[in-house]
């Protein structure tokens, strides 16, 4: 699976990642934890309309609320 | 895509979750906030080996731990 700014397997997945604020595109977010591949938490971004999946930088405070807001939306 | 346990497309992805723990076999975590087609919030766990993907309980604590243990290992 080869996704624009990021390594190809067995490397990390990500070799870059988005900065700015792209929060109300995000249509998914996927969580890689470390593994033996790869030592670093990657996260990344399925875009609304186009599809397209980009590294987030998981240092990012904007990432880190993303996440928490979607698991706060979880409560019906 | 159609995965086990889930609904086809343009519903939720999900109709049953796992129940079981079985943080140490994800290899990832993806969130899909709520949207246009499923008001739920679904958390769709692939695990390691098989590359299964499950539905998880989205109000289990330990999913939610599992994804804060994600978010903290990020910090290298």
């Amino acid at each position: 699976m080869s996704i624009p700014g990021m390594g190809v397997e067995p490397r990390c997945r990500c070799s870059g990642t988005e900065s700015k604020r792209i929060g109300r595109l995000i249509e998914s977010v996927e969580l890689f934890p470390p593994n033996p591949h790869c030592k670093e938490t990657e996260i990344i971004a399925t875009l609304k309309n186009t599809g397209q999946e980009i590294c987030l930088d998981t240092t990012a405070p904007w990432v880190k609320k993303v996440i928490e807001k979607i698991m706060a939306s979880r409560s019906p």
